[in-house]
């Protein structure tokens, strides 16, 4: 009952940007939250303190999403969706892992992530001081910022000391007001372990996803591989697993409603000190935009892959991220909506407004900070149609002509002198990239490509007048047809071929205008327009980077206490306790699910199909240690009320002693909008408990080893 | 979390017929049931005694449903859904009452509620000896049972004695052990006083129906009228308030949960002691094809209603009634599913054949009683396509050929020798038709009824070889099209005026025969096939009748203790706590919801529009004394754990006192399957709060003369 009323009070408070709990803090902050108070019974610094091996480093960066380590021999643990390329990738060559899962008996037998790269921290420093030195005087917005991003380039770069396995990122921090170092190791040899079959490990899928209760397996052990002589390096039989300073121990005591919990792992983007300006961007165009496009190259998809298993496969890694995203946007959407983000956020600035005003200094300085932004998102939707189709022709019109677009655009820049090309071109990444082409053409397939191609081409054809693509313009008028066009171009391209692709990377601009293919001919069409629109971006980028620092400085002057810094997929910490809430009137969601629940989900089509195993384990009640006394079942996930967005999929979540009790996987639908704003009595952090992990590896898997490595 | 685990166990448990709490009573058995142990604090013989007035005096039976007396001059309150009929009657007339609502200022303003019949006990008696004398030697199960019917008409006239006020029922008690008579008065002057408008009485409409959390302000007042000189009597200006003997005092004491509760009232059916044999037939036969073509005419009135608002007026009622037929039967069928409601009957079937087997005599009397009840199964599912669509073409091929229908059969009973005719025959049962016939074509309209036709036509024409009605082959004959039968039919009748089809009531056969009417024609051509199939399925019910009765009988020399009888629209009682439930696995649903949850739920679009005045009681928080302490908010609706079943809404829900909490209005999805089993963990009542009604009453409508008149 008291829930209930606690909800109603709740949102009835005019709520302001920090309440309990809420934040992604950086490590360096810990001290402000007196996390003793809060329930932690572990020694702060051992969590993180500069210079000393502690938690933090056992935490692991997978790609633009998070792990952790679990053994002395460099294993870790993941989400199932984290490791899905992965096994996708293996899956095409034979033996479907997706479906069936992959336990590898012994060391010999783990196979290869291929283009998974794991980073564990090593160190990190506030540069703030070196970064801007010198170049607090430019006034130029875009001067300004790209003087930051070379300074920024030349420190990292001195930093790696040209070692292939350090990575330097400096990172960003309340829109420039700080710099912060992240220096890793890199390790690019990492290996599947156990990955459990997708109906354990995607279960409920996409229906499920963003939503509570959850009965989702979703998890995955891979392992860390280094060179004999302890770095980073790529795959090569001659590696031996990784050997860490530092690793996590799992937890032994059962984790209860109310327990203490943190998590630490990577979060991507937040939004959390936008203006009123960018919500209405984001609710009146971007969102609904958004949602329309993927919703139909989603249907697209589903279409063509009900010709064959065979394309199904190729297509379910997009479907999945389109999906993922789409569902995303819809969720800010409603949630926005629902909450009033946009008259709360007025509101406010309204009060800001007032703030300033009553300072002649404040007012000088930030006086039309609010109407600066204004004028920038008005600007900015005026041809935002077009803008959209042309900034994700790369990944949404088809694999190949991506991949032509993504070569001349690198010749592009390569003939540019070197103080005019973006920013983020780098011979470093061209080999990157030319080194993961082969991934990009594992999900492409001639029908899909030729599809998605269709249909971008068509929409491009429809937009108005004033916001036409003209490079494309030849097609619609020397081909009788889009149709005509597509097929031609397929008939007629090499760039099927990856070795091809990779090829042209090496030629020059010119060689590459004297290229007949028809996927470079038009990326070459697109390239005086996408030039334009990314120095446009960059541009506006740059202001608005400029008037956000301002607006975070305001604010932090009207507010006065700690404030954390939006994510920017750097190692951050939340905490929480496990705890439901309510989603709506007289309803309740307990913090736990249970096997039992994966039985009651049960239909017998996917995404709801339960392993023959597992349903004997349940009827049998083969439970073995993992049940819990006071669900009288074995825990399967859980809620708590950390803080956390995508890039934490897969991070460790800690009970107070700093032992593993779960792995993060998702937040809930409910909190969606937790990207512009936390709202405390709604959003919570979805977790697979580990004691579902465990039981499933000892008792679905017989992989008793593996938890022997894990010390049980 | 232990609610988890109690849901678990119980299911894990093999449960037997008769568990704490459950039953639907009669009101002679509440000496078995030890209430005052399970928290009654009244008088169990101010619940009912014989010859003595009690609350069960104040319990009205009102057509199919129930309802309550609440002040001393015929105030009855009942659910919004069983006065819907007579607003949407009144609706036709001019105004919207139906949106609007209605509320009469002055007692001269109460407008007729033509049609309902509202009926209230004056006795109850067991009159099993009376009727069962010297027919127990009767072996033939059909001559058995039209003795005992014509045994008990006549019983029932002698009682009646002539009085059209008075109404004598018996029913048959466990398939026929026992007879029990209920003497009613019966009123036909019951008027409109208050009804909620739509967007309050039926908020949530088909969406939220059978569902909670639910915020449906489900309830109406109307008034009972009586001639001057204290008789039921039909409408006149004359008539005068009804003045009861008993009345049911508003509980001052807030409800919580916990509390004891009980109902009184009419549930309609139960099968709680069917076999496995009555439960495959439903499910495999009965359930698919009811959903499949009750599903197809919604969406044909569907369809039909978008062309103008008033043929959606003449088509909602129908559609609402389908609707909730076909949401029944689709979760019965889940249900059953899910429950395996099959696999557990016939469990316990093979236990109840051990059981039988075990004693000579029982094995003698009962061996073979399994068998006999899947040969009579078996034998129905053969042409149940056919006779579905055939018992079901009076009320689903539209209004004119149901009427025709009607008039052709009453005319064949009546040409045929007294003890041949059907034994719900009767020249009282013809002139109640007649007068009511009125109503009928009240929600008539031709385009609905066309279409109606034309599809329940296409349907039979489409009907195998072996199931075929012959009787209709003219129309596929003699018409190029069934559309152009229809069409031809309707230019052609005279029975689309109302005055016109009574007088064909007084018609004989020989002239009905020789009528020109296309309708008559049609009904002339299924007669014979009709009574063929009529005299099928009496002979069925009698031999299953009689099979049911002796199943029960074995069960109660099994099991050895109280057993209640299914459901047969008598009064019965029902008790149970407060009590929230867990749908699934980590969901627990409150057993209250409030006005918040109304406010949640608006979308701006039907069925979640909330009126004006509400938002604004709601956003000033005018909830005078209505509010709930521990909620901090109106509550709107309440779940208990009381047995009731369709009949049952608008009955009364008490309080330990005996006085009035709530209105019970509807059961929980997840225990639809309750009319075959009850599941104690998760079968709930729905109400309406008594304080949600009198806060709409004062602060909505401002009509404090309710109040008044109520006592408050």
């Amino acid at each position: 009952m008291k829930r209930i009323v606690l909800f109603v009070v709740v949102l009835l408070l005019n709520l302001q940007f920090l309440r309990a709990d809420e934040g992604m803090w950086l490590l360096n902050q810990l001290d402000q939250l007196n996390l003793k108070d809060k329930g932690l019974q572990m020694d702060v610094n051992d969590i993180y303190s500069p210079g000393k091996i502690s938690l933090a480093n056992a935490v692991v960066n997978l790609g633009g999403a998070s792990a952790e380590l679990v053994s002395a021999e460099g294993l870790i643990l993941t989400n199932h969706h984290v490791a899905f390329g992965a096994v996708q990738r293996a899956s095409t060559r034979g033996t479907d892992y997706l479906t069936n899962g992959f336990l590898a008996k012994t060391r010999d037998e783990e196979l290869p992530a291929p283009g998974y790269v794991a980073r564990i921290l090593l160190e990190m420093k506030d540069v703030t001081d070196r970064v801007l030195k010198g170049i607090d005087g430019i006034d130029d917005p875009l001067k300004r910022q790209r003087a930051v991003k070379k300074r920024i380039e030349q420190i990292e770069e001195e930093i790696e000391n040209g070692r292939s396995d350090i990575d330097a990122d400096i990172a960003s921090m309340y829109s420039g007001q700080k710099y912060i170092l992240f220096k890793y190791q890199r390790f690019e040899d990492v290996r599947m372990v156990f990955i459990p079959p997708r109906s354990i490990g995607n279960y409920g899928g996409d229906i499920d996803n963003w939503m509570w209760p959850r009965h989702t397996g979703d998890f995955s052990f891979l392992r860390i591989y280094m060179s004999p002589d302890g770095k980073g390096a790529k795959y090569s039989p001659e590696n031996i697993p990784f050997k860490p300073k530092r690793w996590i121990k799992i937890a032994r005591e059962p984790l209860s409603e109310g327990d203490f919990t943190f998590i630490i792992g990577f979060p991507g983007r937040t939004n959390r000190y936008s203006t009123s300006y960018a919500v209405s961007f984001a609710q009146n165009y971007y969102y609904p935009l958004a949602v329309k496009e993927f919703g139909e190259i989603i249907n697209l998809l589903d279409e063509i892959g009900k010709e064959s298993p065979q394309l199904a496969i190729k297509a379910v890694g997009t479907s999945k991220w389109l999906n993922n995203g789409m569902k995303n946007y819809q969720g800010n959407l409603e949630g926005m909506k629902r909450l009033n983000l946009l008259g709360e956020k007025q509101k406010q600035e309204q009060e800001l407004q007032k703030f300033i005003n009553s300072d002649n200094d404040l007012k000088k300085k930030y006086g039309d900070l609010l109407a600066k932004f204004e004028s920038e998102y008005r600007k900015s939707a005026q041809t935002f149609e077009r803008r959209f189709l042309l900034e994700r022709f790369n990944y949404l019109a088809g694999t190949i002509p991506g991949i032509a677009r993504g070569i001349y655009g690198t010749a592009s820049e390569r003939a540019k002198p070197e103080d005019e090309r973006n920013p983020s071109f780098s011979e470093k990444n061209v080999k990157r990239t030319i080194q993961r082409l082969k991934y990009r053409y594992m999900s492409y397939a001639p029908e899909i490509d030729k599809a998605l191609l269709k249909r971008m081409l068509l929409r491009i054809k429809a937009l108005p007048e004033d916001q036409r693509i003209k490079g494309l313009d030849y097609i619609f008028k020397d081909f009788a047809s889009v149709d005509e066009f597509v097929d031609y171009a397929y008939a007629n391209t090499k760039l099927t071929d990856v070795a091809y692709a990779q090829s042209l990377y090496e030629k020059s601009l010119d060689e590459l205008n004297k290229s007949d293919d028809p996927f470079i001919k038009m990326a070459r069409a697109l390239q005086p327009e996408t030039e334009k629109l990314n120095k446009e971006r960059e541009e506006r980028r740059a202001v608005l980077n400029e008037l956000e620092k301002q607006y975070i400085e305001v604010l932090m002057a009207w507010k006065k206490r700690p404030f954390y810094p939006d994510a920017n997929r750097t190692i951050r910490l939340t905490y929480g306790k496990v705890s439901g809430y309510s989603p709506r009137d007289a309803v309740w969601y307990e913090p736990f699910t249970t096997l039992h629940g994966v039985m009651e989900k049960e239909t017998g089509k996917f995404p709801f199909i339960v392993p023959e195993k597992l349903k004997e384990l349940y009827r049998t009640r083969d439970y073995g240690q993992w049940v819990d006394q006071n669900l009288g079942d074995v825990p399967v996930a859980f809620l708590n009320e950390c803080d956390i967005t995508g890039g934490n999929s897969g991070s460790p979540v800690f009970n107070a002693k700093g032992e593993l009790v779960g792995i993060a996987f998702d937040g809930n639908w409910e909190a969606l909008t937790g990207d512009w704003k936390f709202e405390p009595v709604i959003q919570r952090a979805i977790n697979v408990d580990i004691r579902y992990v465990l039981f499933i590896t000892e008792k679905f898997a017989g992989a008793d080893y593996i938890l022997k490595e894990l010390g049980i």
